[in-house]
């Protein structure tokens, strides 16, 4: 049976619906999955116009009228998040905010009825959804609240194969160090080897990155990897995790790059985002992490700039819709292994 | 009139006689400089044996026999760095660092009596050479020493023709934050400008990499780019520099490989060479900054693993032996301006 997939059209003020429209235009794309669009037909429409494609989608109006044909047309379930004239293309409304939230509180509600199995969303838009008041600094911790879920969540930059997740985030440079703690390191690792292996990586090979110049060269530049990174790894090693390192913070991404490992943590963010970024900026995608829903997303934003031009790069759109295929394929499998 | 370069072969038990053989087998590079190789006859021959190519030269012996042909045939300065027996491929040896210094020393004074105006060296090893107890931390060090210069001195990385720097190198990350000073930040600036400029770049362009994620969002994470880097920015433009920053760590690099600037200074070690590192590896040069005397080598070390096999990239040597090129003619065209 296909993995049924629950999909968002994202800010209806930036490039999401040209994106989606464009995604579903694949016939390729599109048999890979049962597709329920959670949204507003006329703005698939108007997507489709944008984009230049024809996106084939019959419009339900209720869930009672969800069944998939085996043609793979994707299903659009009438959402009126938001009316036509409310939308200003690249501009974050409050009303584009709260037009996204709704879409995603429905594809949630689907999940949680035995609906569908994932959740594709296209791109949101932070200034927006603040507008709107929800509460939550970004769409993850709101996530987690909806699902009434309380365990350790973290996004996942995942570009090809290669799964990225780090230790410290939004944080001074100079807050790093006293933050780099052996059982923040071991929680990271069992948490992306986890994660993974959710999304049918049967045994993935994680690679640590050191924090200091050349992994601190044997103490003299730091000695944070002897005495706390190297024992974190063999922690988690001892744990039955497939882990390594840590490596040399300019070395192991090529590591990552030539296939040697499936996942690298980092210690902070713009060790992993400086290579993500070079490795393919317009390619990346991120997982909701920790969830019990599996939940993925273009890496990059709502491009007001270009919205509406229908010039918008798909390919993170695509590889999204692929990445939540298989992890909505893989629970599938478990649920009934 | 041809720039005139002098060439050093490297660590004799590494991989820089093959890779100098190769490099001189092509007659495109041939063309663009007088050649003169200081080093020993038989080392070169071996190293055109093991790359598998023929590296036309004419060996002399003496400087007064030093006179360039029109056919760009590359002399050889005889040079007895090291006998033949001596040499033992893959290791780092007392012997191979006194050859490549000995060898370094007889280029030097080639330099300063005038026969060429530029230095391309092969990979040495750091570890042969403190087994001569040269003491020096480094080549770049003793080469200020040996050409009694005491002005500010540093290492560039330059990759295609993107030029890079850092205003820390070799500190554990938690001492960074306090090196990040407005003095140190300018100094950097005005030595890279001043660098280019010195290497024919009429009017660089220079980025400055931000120290916090999101250069610190506002000063949400970190004030430093507020406090210290804008301010060391905006000093460096008011004396002419054009220069911007700071720019986000993971943007920066893009900027860089899209042309959009020709140099980038980074606030610490891995931020430069995680990006550096992923554009190419394997095609990198160094710049010995600051000295009276153009010197580049590549970026890449003795790779004692695979020396002797004919196996090692060409493309790093080929790019120092074209950048001291162009360093050379930049000298020679400023001197007789």
């Amino acid at each position: 049976m296909k993995p049924r997939l629950g999909i968002v059209l994202g800010d209806p003020c930036g490039i999401g619906p040209e994106l989606i429209a464009r995604v579903l235009s694949e016939s390729e794309l599109r048999a890979m999955a049962d597709v329920l669009i959670v949204g507003d037909s006329w703005l698939l429409e108007e997507g489709a116009r944008v984009a230049g494609v024809a996106c084939p989608a019959r419009v339900v109006h209720s869930v009672a009228e969800v069944a998939f044909d085996d043609d793979d047309t994707p299903l659009l379930l009438e959402s009126d998040t938001i009316a036509r004239e409310q939308v200003r293309v690249g501009e974050p409304l409050e009303a584009g905010g709260h037009a996204v939230l709704a879409a995603l509180d429905r594809a949630l509600e689907l999940e949680r009825d035995g609906h569908i199995d994932a959740i594709m969303f296209a791109p949101l838009n932070k200034q927006a959804m603040a507008k709107t008041g929800y509460g939550f600094g970004d769409e993850l911790h709101w996530f987690a609240h909806r699902l009434g879920h309380n365990g350790p969540i973290g996004e996942f930059n995942v570009l090809d194969s290669l799964w990225t997740s780090r230790v410290t985030s939004h944080v001074a440079l100079k807050d790093v160090c006293a933050l780099i703690t052996e059982e923040a390191i071991v929680s990271a690792v069992e948490f992306i080897d986890a994660s993974l292996k959710a999304a049918g990586r049967a045994q993935p090979r994680i690679s640590v990155a050191a924090l200091n110049p050349h992994a601190g060269d044997g103490g003299l530049f730091g000695r944070e990897e002897i005495d706390i990174i190297a024992p974190a790894v063999e922690t988690a090693r001892s744990r039955g995790i497939s882990v390594d390192g840590p490596w040399p913070a300019d070395t192991v991404f090529l590591r990552g790059r030539d296939g040697a490992c499936d996942a690298i943590v980092t210690m902070y963010h713009d060790q992993g985002q400086i290579a993500m970024k070079l490795m393919g900026f317009d390619k990346g995608v991120t997982v909701q992490g920790g969830l019990p829903v599996p939940i993925a997303t273009p890496a990059h934003g709502t491009a007001y700039d270009i919205a509406g031009k229908g010039i918008a790069n798909p390919e993170a759109a695509r590889r999204a819709f692929r990445l939540a295929c298989d992890m909505a394929r893989a629970r599938r499998e478990s649920a009934h292994a």
